[in-house]
C-alpha cells in the first residue's frame, strides 16, 4: 500500500496480554510528535457495524455455538466494512492508520487456532482488501505463559482468553512464522523486555518509516 | 442429499410477493398428512445467531451502508449455522426440511442483483454447505410488477424491497435461467395463477417426491 502522497497502513499484532494497546497508544503519540495525520483503531471493529459484529456476534452473547467458518465469515464481513469504508478512505487522503489487529491475527486465530486452511484465508484475504496488505506489521511477542498472565490480571476472559494453552502455542507460532517469511513487511518485538525498551524499539521503527 | 432413511431437503425461492410464505404452510401440511416427520425453516434466519444476522445486519438498524460484499458475507455465516446446526442433523434423523429461501436466493439477490460472481457464490457454497444442495427447489415466479404488487400490499418494505423494478427483473431471470440449467432439481410454479391452481401443483409435486 504505497506511493507518496498516500498514508501508510500498520498494524499491530500478537497474542493478549503482549501490550497491543499500550503499542497502539504509544504509536499514536510518536506519530503526532511528527505532524503525521494519524487514525488508530482496532479490529474487529472500527466501524459502527463492524463493532456490532465484534460486540453482539464474536461475543457470547447468544446461546448457540459459533462455528469457526461463522467466525471466519463475520471476521471477514467486519474486515470489509472497516476496510472499506474507513481505512482505505483515510489511507487515500494522507492519513496513517494504526490498527490493532488486522488479517494476520486471522490466519493466527481462525487459521492456526481452529484450523481453517491458509489458501482459504488468503482468499478472502485477497477479495476483501482488493489485494491491498498493511505497510508494516509489529508483532509483539511473548511466551505463551507470560502473556495469559498478564491478560488475566487486567480482566475478565473473553471468547478466545478461554481457549486452551495449546490454541495460543499455534496462534504465537503462526505469528512468528509470517514474521520469518516475509522479512521485509514483519518487526518482532520482545514484549517481555521492560517496558521502556519496548516503547523505544517501537518509536526508533516508527522514525525508520516517517 | 440423498439415501433412503435420510430426509429430503425442498427448498422454495422466488421474489417478494410471490407467495412462498403461503407455499411453505402449504408444504407443511401436505407432508403431515402423509406422515412425513418435516421441519419447515427459512433464511436467513433458522438458529438464534442466523435470526440475529437477519434482524439487525441484514435489516437496516445501524447507520452504515452495508457493502455487497459484506451482505454475502453476512449470509453465509447465517446459512453456516442453519445447514450445520440445524438442516443437516433434521435431515440425518430422517426429517424432511422444507425452507423459504436459500443459496439460490444468494445467486439470485447477491449475484444478479447486486453483481457478484457467480462463481465466488458457488466457492462459498460448496464449502459452507459441503457440497450437498437441495434436493428440489421450487420456484414461485410472477413478472415483477404484480409481485411488488402484492408484496406492497402485506407490509412495509424492507432492504431489499426498496431495490429498483430492474434489480428485481435481474433476480427473477437468475431464478429462471437456474431453473432452465438444472431442470431436474427445479420446478418453476407460476404463481399469477389463482391460488388453488398453485396449491393444486405443489400438492402433486410433494406427492411424486413422497
Amino acid at each position: 500500500m504505497s506511493s507518496h502522497d498516500k498514508g501508510r497502513f500498520i498494524t499491530i499484532e500478537g497474542i493478549e496480554g503482549v501490550g497491543k494497546s499500550t503499542a497502539l497508544r504509544l504509536a499514536g503519540e510518536v506519530l503526532k510528535k511528527e505532524n503525521v495525520p494519524t487514525l488508530l483503531t482496532r479490529e474487529p471493529g472500527g466501524t459502527p457495524i463492524a463493532e456490532f459484529i465484534r460486540q453482539n456476534l464474536l461475543n457470547p452473547n447468544i446461546d448457540e455455538k459459533l462455528l469457526p467458518e461463522s467466525e471466519l465469515l463475520l471476521m471477514f464481513a467486519a474486515r470489509a466494512q472497516h476496510f472499506k469504508n474507513v481505512i482505505l478512505p483515510a489511507i487515500n487522503e494522507g492519513t496513517w492508520v494504526v490498527c490493532d489487529r488486522f488479517t494476520d491475527a486471522t490466519y493466527a486465530y481462525q487459521g492456526a487456532g481452529r484450523g481453517i486452511d491458509r489458501e482459504r484465508i488468503a482468499w478472502f484475504e485477497s477479495w476483501v482488501q482488493n489485494e491491498m496488505y498493511p505497510d508494516l506489521t509489529i508483532i509483539l511477542d511473548a511466551p505463551v505463559d507470560i502473556a495469559l498472565q498478564r491478560a488475566k490480571k487486567r480482566s475478565l476472559p473473553d471468547r478466545f482468553e478461554q481457549e486452551t494453552h495449546q490454541f495460543f502455542e499455534r496462534v504465537r507460532e503462526c505469528y512468528l512464522q509470517r514474521a520469518e517469511e516475509w522479512p521485509t513487511r514483519y518487526e518482532v518485538i520482545d514484549a517481555t523486555l521492560p517496558l521502556d525498551e519496548v516503547q523505544e524499539h517501537l518509536k526508533n521503527l516508527l522514525h525508520r518509516w516517517v
